[in-house]
């Protein structure tokens, strides 16, 4: 799989350890991992070791770890928390330590398993649209509802009518906090259940490193979602990820942040809403007052006029948006 | 002003009373307008009384009622609160009651006087960044701050280096409540200060009527807008405001809605930033069940795939959201 | 009525334009009021004018104006929004204009009218553990619910074997805005549906006015209340308040506050919920800055230790909360 | 130390395993702890076994570990992300296992270490009033300030006029989730960071067990704390805890519970606040329905009259609400 042109000039190749150089491929096969995880942490011993430059291809599970098979399936008796949103890895990286920077370029994401590959549903106490364990009301939860869906070249067959575009992503990925080990269910400093969509083939995700080796895990694959991932359950699917990954010495930051060929995001999760706004405009604002010359005040400015905000979940144990800026704007 | 082809098929011209029908055309000049109003409320006379399918040119002021005309001018100074956000209207129209629709097309938004005609700024205590009156906190506020901007066909001129396409919309529009006087910074059921860039040339926005004439307001017009307006102030402008208007019977629902060549869209004001994103997807769901023939979880799982959300504003005394799905998945 | 003896040391005596001076007694009874109102605002002509340091005797209606008059009424069917929260005024007091205070001590809230005087309800879409039209979710709403409970001296009689005290409260009070018209259900910096039990017999609201006359008004007394009123509906009464009213000139700040003969609290209404404790703990900074002589980083490092925070509400457009110290730590 | 007369009729007496009976003693002094922790998980070994019914001393350390010595010190420079707030713990409890509650009886909590023993100070981006990490403003932090207080037998002498009384309790406490290891400085269904007030002596508090010996970890202690905790840091101190350890098999539920001589209290973190008081109401709801015969939405409707809240903190990464309710009320 050729990368694009733009990728040279990105900030990974200007910046990594490996940089423009290819590394070795490692494959993660659902074999291979054995025992899944359920939270970011350092508690968990390493899967696979790789060097800055290398590239991987992991087998993930869906967000059921599977266990959703038919429509007739009941997630409130096919679940149980908090063995949820099985994630591979983890995976260390030599050289990580705290105080660097991991970047995964996200180079595909290919569906996997046998068909209708996708699975959608309503689990009881979650969703956007619903009482949940935290906003939590009197009302009985909604009927529980399972939906499967051929998922191929042409698209997300969600009915005999509507096709929607295959655009996958990476619902969960991210690094090991330093001592915390946090639900795979959850967003976080760290990465996590982001689900965001532009974290898809295409992007390079830069993921501030706390530990040893970086720690990535990752799963929890959605062929497509809408904004805020209302119902809290994306077409899930189970895939394999192909990335390359690298290293940047010395590069650190708060949160999340990802580079397209078109734009520069910061990644915040938080609740309420408006503090995941927040969270990510200021890194934006960071980030380009830090490398790109602007002044605070004036990249605020800016900010008002030219960002551009998406929202990944408003579902997850915190919300998380993406803050943009085109490059043709701040990195000329 | 020829309309474009799809309006044919829209909402608008299917139920309105005019429908295609075009109607007189009437200029509301600064002149004609004499006082601006800083309530959206049933408390004051009409300036102008239109039938259903007439045209509007309005001119509007800057949200300062030109208060700022130099980058030297302090905000503090200048501003007097409650007087901010000057509003043309309200224009009557003619059978509107409660219970009926107003629907807006709005065809033009043209910047007007003299250059620099842009106009942003940085306001003690407002602001997404910032400590606010409401966000209350003990920082000391950031230094004030007033920027200018040509603005001209080639768009809108930051600087020497970035120029910024003119993409202009409304910021605030609504009709009066049925007995309050709502301010004109706020956005609510009614319209008023959503700042949201869907609301532009080549919309037409659909407003629950709550009293006789339905009373439409409008005012702050801007040269273009990030998401979220982050620092409160997008580049402000007087301008001209040609549209059609055209009322729709018996057409009753809770918050504004929006229709594009592509996509139909609802409108939540609330904080947290959540709820209002709630009450945008409630609302589309609603409509895709009442007009659209969806079951309604059929309507929350699908919108979990292929819902799209706009942030408008995370600095008004309601952050505002619009949420909207394409007409080709919904409508056919 | 005798006033209790502190009240000759409390800031309404020390400061207010009559002082300790009595002045004329007014009553407002249901027939001399006429129309009640369901907006704050200065489009209301007074029912009643006074001079400072006149006491008024207030008949209220209940939150429901009466309309649920047994447990087999049905909110939804007897309630017709936005005509709910009737209130009583408003009263006009000489001299007082935009820049003064308007202090209300209350001396009495007695219940009136026929057994059961005291109702509560569940009424759909509205309350703390429910979907409602700002927190939208997709539940059916709960079942409706009307009780109606006897109060007198001895309490109010939930049932057969509980009888809370009577610990009644002004649930709305207010002045004017200066040119918005605010829902009766709605608080703010005006005043309004805060229900806030600590505004009853005993207590000094002050009120930082905005228009001519102040435009006092106020209805929604409540016989007793839990922290939050959870459901929505408090143990809502007609009665009649007994309060004595005074001006003082250009006293001025942002949000409402009180005194008892043990506290000084101030009131802030905002969502989230924590932008009213923000609010509310601000201004009692700000309060013991301006007159008890605290450096504001001491005041704030205080209250970290010593402040109180009361619930009003958790339920209307903007939830309440009162900030609290006690006199003998800060007027001392 | 005896037990409090009412003890003998408290859930605890009545449910648990020891029940009435006392078991041995065991003390947990700094030295035997060694090395304390930053994280609430099952990764870290039990320094201590004890049988349901044992007593325990606990010698903790204050927030900051002892680290800001005097007023000069600055809390940038002494203070390490994320150790921070360190417990001791944790002890395990024989035959605990998920789906039972553990039931700590707090005896005590007395001040240690060398006057003065009290520490408040103003943390850089940590605060209710200022700009954080979550809510992320573009200010400039407050000035750091630390504050030495002695406690002694009359109280915390904040200054030579005031003195505070002593009204100690337990921060942070909590057992370990099943798989997560949760930063001491979260709250959340476990207990952790709570920052709640009515953690104290005299009060039984009921934590749901996640995994096998409960393990118990403890820390935090407050001389005094007000409603809120506003600025983040209450008078903190070194502390000895003693307690009574129980457990009651086959009682869950989904967050910590407390029982006084007067009344039942649900606890609930979250953001934003109203969450964290839907949560604790919710609870005490459902706990008034499973023991104590309470239809639900007559629940509902008593706590909206007669339900109490107490706000713990507003200030960690989730804030903490009680909710309760008199037991002469549900109990009898």
């Amino acid at each position: 799989m050729s990368e694009p042109a733009w990728i040279k000039n990105s900030i990974l190749a200007r910046r990594g350890s490996a940089g423009k150089k290819s590394g070795s491929h490692h494959s993660l096969s659902e074999a291979k991992q054995g025992k899944f995880h359920y939270v970011y942490g350092p508690y968990a011993e390493p899967v696979l070791e790789i060097e800055p430059g290398d590239s991987i291809s992991v087998e993930t599970l869906d967000a059921f770890g599977g266990a959703l098979k038919s429509e007739r399936d009941k997630p409130s008796k096919k679940l149980q928390f908090p063995y949820l949103n099985p994630q591979s890895g983890p995976i260390s990286v030599k050289g990580a330590e705290k105080g660097d920077c991991l970047a995964v370029f996200i180079k595909g994401v290919e569906t996997r398993g046998a068909q209708p590959a996708g699975t959608t549903c309503l689990v009881p106490e979650f969703g956007g649209l619903v009482s949940t364990s935290a906003t939590a009301m009197l009302h009985s939860p909604l009927p529980e509802r399972v939906k499967k869906m051929r998922i191929d070249k042409a698209g997300v067959h969600w009915n005999e009518k509507i096709v929607l575009p295959y655009e996958p992503f990476i619902g969960t990925i991210g690094v090991s906090p330093e001592i915390e080990a946090i639900s795979s269910l959850q967003p976080d400093y760290h990465g996590g259940n982001m689900d965001l969509p532009d974290i898809g083939p295409g992007a390079i995700l830069y993921l501030p490193v706390h530990t040893k080796g970086a720690l990535l895990y990752l799963g929890d694959c959605h062929a497509t979602q809408g904004d805020g991932e209302l119902c809290g359950v994306a077409v899930e699917q189970a895939a394999t990820v192909t990335a390359r990954v690298d290293l940047i010495k010395g590069w650190s930051f708060a949160w999340p942040r990802l580079e397209t060929e078109s734009f520069i995001m910061t990644i915040g999760s938080a609740r309420p809403l408006e503090d995941a706004a927040r969270i990510a405009y200021r890194e934006l604002i960071r980030w380009m007052v830090a490398d790109y010359g602007f002044e605070e005040l004036d990249a605020y400015l800016f900010l008002t006029q030219a960002g551009r905000i998406r929202l990944g979940n408003m579902v997850d144990p915190k919300y998380t948006i993406g803050a943009s800026v085109l490059k043709k704007y701040v990195c000329a």
